[in-house]
């Protein structure tokens, strides 16, 4: 990686709390209904969510449910 | 900045062009039918469009137009 410490941690939102969903996400891309996530260690995470929010500062992006 | 240069540019995809709408993104919020972007300059921009796809360690965000 020319540049670490880029990447940002996937959290679910649920019932008010946030559940740690797939960290160092290198890739996110919308598939239908689900949220295809990739990270740099090439972990792969298909989920039935959306985007609440995302903060690349605070490296955080929150998912909520469909 | 903590970490400075992890933000990512967002590029709308027309016509098989990608346009550049926003540099230096840190913050990203699907609302409604429109996405709000806002850089770490304060610049905002609300924009009918949805994620394509991300990749943070590119510095990407491409859209396509809803």
């Amino acid at each position: 990686m020319e540049e670490p410490m880029c990447e940002a941690n996937a959290y679910l939102l649920k019932e008010g709390k946030e559940e740690l969903i797939l960290e160092d996400i290198s890739v996110l891309r919308p598939e239908k209904e689900e949220l295809y996530l990739q990270n740099i260690f090439g972990e792969q995470k298909r989920i039935k969510a959306r985007i609440r929010e995302m903060n690349l500062l605070d490296h955080r992006i929150v998912l909520e449910e469909i």
